[in-house]
């Protein structure tokens, strides 16, 4: 077998047989088959796209090109949960711990943040001592002790997309509805979970533009999921505006703190119940996402999800007595509110310019490996569809340079607009697939 | 300027600026544009296509890429002469010399044998002492004082088209249209030439298989050529069968050495007359291609043709004493004919495999930079049309190792179709553009 031919078969519309994508990851990941090769067959696959079966198998080839952990000898049922990625989303701090509150068994691989989007190994990190390294069998004691685990993907898993990925990021081949499922779902494979909720992001700080986008690509990873013997579920959630009120790492942290102790922004309280109620449904230990609703407020009201928070922080290596005082997290030095420019109603946010700002404050990277100042952000304290006063502050930037300050101040304004028509506020969810 | 920029512009269908082929080509020679990043364009160039402006911007970067030959001081006008590349195609051998022979200058650059097809440079290396090497000054020096030159590309001309026809080949972009246009008419720009004749070949033994696709490839380039200020003109020649009766590159050599003795084969000898009455045409040496057709036999006839190969030889280095003696040439120890297996009319031959019978011989190589043997090489007996009595020799095939000869022999047999119906002979040529 040749890459080339190969590359002329996808290219010639042709369906790539399990084997050849088999022989095309597999050499890919061990070097026999040069980057130059793998972006011809991108572009290629981009242009001409891949069938369903193609679509499973090259996730198949992915999640099995490094380590595959299992998890069934550990516990019956583990739960994972993926966010499409967005602004302000401090969701899997909240209900990894209210999940596991509700007795499910939450195993969650997560990532660091890249351009506009957060990660919540970046936010976890703003806690000192909190360890996202966990090699596997540090990961699978852990869910087996104590029921849940929140930590960063370990080295050997699903490598080929870890290649491919950064290929697809400089080639021009990333928004490829069978290269981003397979991305997405083979490191859900290799991380062992038997049920995935995904919660995708539609929206201005959303890679998803449209609703119709957003569903199409929540089906095909249900469907892929569901072929290859996964329990599967998927919310489509809006992202037309940072999720909470806070943005940025030790602000979040504060944030999702404040909501386990509900006190946080209601609209953050929504998302996380029902994400947790599919998660309680998936699992089996609720019936239906009513009930999965009210488990999860018990437990926040009991006080059991905040005591799970600070039972995951203490098994992770994190310094608890930050948590239980979140004014010894990073704090920025200047603090300085943006005044609204003129009254009216908020009609739309930018949430990616939102983002970006937080990456101009220097708490987001632009490359992967920049370093980043966990105490920067942005506090927000307009939704869409507020009356907005003009000189009350529109939103509050929390900053540890001024020449920073000065870009994201510019990028925030920019970023709201404020007219005289009132707006519907959005919802938060649009569909469940 | 970035590179994956102009890679999602071209995937998505835009038209790339003349600043942006130019940064892309020059990027690319200079290694600041990695393999992979071109090699995602060519496979988005592939699958979307070029305009009519692009294909001719990328001709031109490619062109600049290195030196460009001006010829203008040395002749009013130098013609050149490509050939899409065939099996036996001896051409430029004979019409190189029998050109000048008429008065015209004739510059050729010329390329070596890869896969099936042969290539001018092994052939005029079957000369002890043949220099193909020759510098840009030297090219230039030699066409001032004789009117002739037939050498190899110098490494400086259009190193865009070197590195980018080597990526070509290894990620499935080969048969792209604007990718072959501008790689032909890059090389052919830099090398200086005024005119130029294209024999786009068109069968079983030429890249192109269709005189449809023949035609579409000849008209591109002389619509290119003509924009970039070039007289140009095509013929779309048979490629069906091997031109000639001789495959190999002394056995080649052999032959051009008959035909310019007017003693070679008809199909050769009518070939060239035609060609070269082209480019008499071109040169502005003959009013029509009668004219020509008359002036190229009366070389042939008078034996100007003849003394002008000689001149040729000797000014390139060459020992004009095996050409006066052609079986001072090198000689293959075993020469062995294949009798006909049965009786009956020539139906079709399979050109592609003959000249792959000669790399089997060892004449010919698989890759770029394998050592080739000059001797080896195959006798066609049989034009397609052709009566064969069953034991009679089908073709002579000449062999230094008796493990490639049973390789070759078995291809040959395969490659030759006999049957009972007669079938007229193949055209000459089918076209003229």
């Amino acid at each position: 077998m040749r890459a080339v031919d190969l590359i002329i078969k996808k290219r010639d519309g042709g369906e790539l047989t399990t084997d050849e994508i088999e022989f095309f990851v597999r050499g890919y990941t061990e070097g026999t088959i040069p980057d130059y090769q793998a972006a011809a067959m991108l572009m290629a696959i981009y242009l001409i796209g891949m069938s369903d079966r193609e679509t499973r198998d090259l996730t198949l080839a992915m999640a099995r090109s490094g380590d595959m952990l299992d998890l069934a000898d550990v516990v019956p049922i583990a739960v994972d949960k993926h966010s499409s990625g967005g602004v302000g989303d401090k969701v899997s701090l909240v209900v990894t711990p209210l999940a596991a509150a509700c007795g499910l068994r939450v195993a969650k691989m997560t990532g660091a943040g890249l351009g506009f989007t957060g990660g919540t190994i970046d936010k976890l990190q703003s806690i000192p001592g909190f360890r996202v390294d966990l090699s596997p069998a540090e990961f699978k004691a852990q869910l087996a002790r104590i029921g849940m685990v929140l930590s960063g993907q370990t080295a050997d898993l699903a490598p080929a997309d870890r290649k491919l990925y950064a290929l697809r990021d400089v080639t021009g081949t990333i928004s490829s509805m069978p290269l981003i499922v397979s991305s997405i779902m083979s490191k859900k494979l290799a991380a062992g979970a038997h049920a995935i909720l995904l919660d995708v992001k539609v929206g201005s700080g959303a890679f998803m533009k449209t609703v119709e986008e957003a569903v199409q690509l929540a089906q095909e990873m249900v469907r892929i999921g569901t072929q290859l013997g996964r329990r599967m579920r998927a919310l489509i959630s809006d992202m037309n505006q940072p999720l909470g009120w806070a943005v940025g790492n030790a602000l979040e942290v504060k944030e999702a703190i404040s909501a386990l102790h509900e006190d946080g922004p209601e609209d953050l309280r929504d998302h996380c119940l029902v994400v947790t109620a599919e998660m309680l449904v998936l699992g089996g230990i609720a019936a239906d996402p009513e009930q999965g609703v009210e488990m999860a407020s018990e437990a926040l009201r009991s006080g059991a999800a905040w005591r799970a928070f600070r039972t995951l922080v203490e098994a992770q290596g994190g310094d608890v007595r930050v948590i239980d005082n979140p004014d010894l997290l990073p704090q920025a030095r200047l603090v300085v509110p943006l005044p609204a420019p003129c009254s009216g109603y908020l009609q739309r946010v930018d949430a990616a310019e939102v983002g970006l700002a937080v990456v101009d404050l220097g708490g987001g990277r632009e490359k992967k490996g920049d370093p980043i100042d966990h105490a920067v952000g942005v506090i927000t304290h307009y939704k869409v569809g507020d009356q907005v006063q003009v000189g009350t502050p529109l939103v509050t930037v929390h900053a540890n340079d001024e020449g920073r300050l000065a870009l994201a101040r510019e990028r925030l304004l920019a970023a709201h607009v404020i007219g005289a028509e009132p707006v519907p506020p959005l919802p938060l969810f649009y569909r469940k697939i």
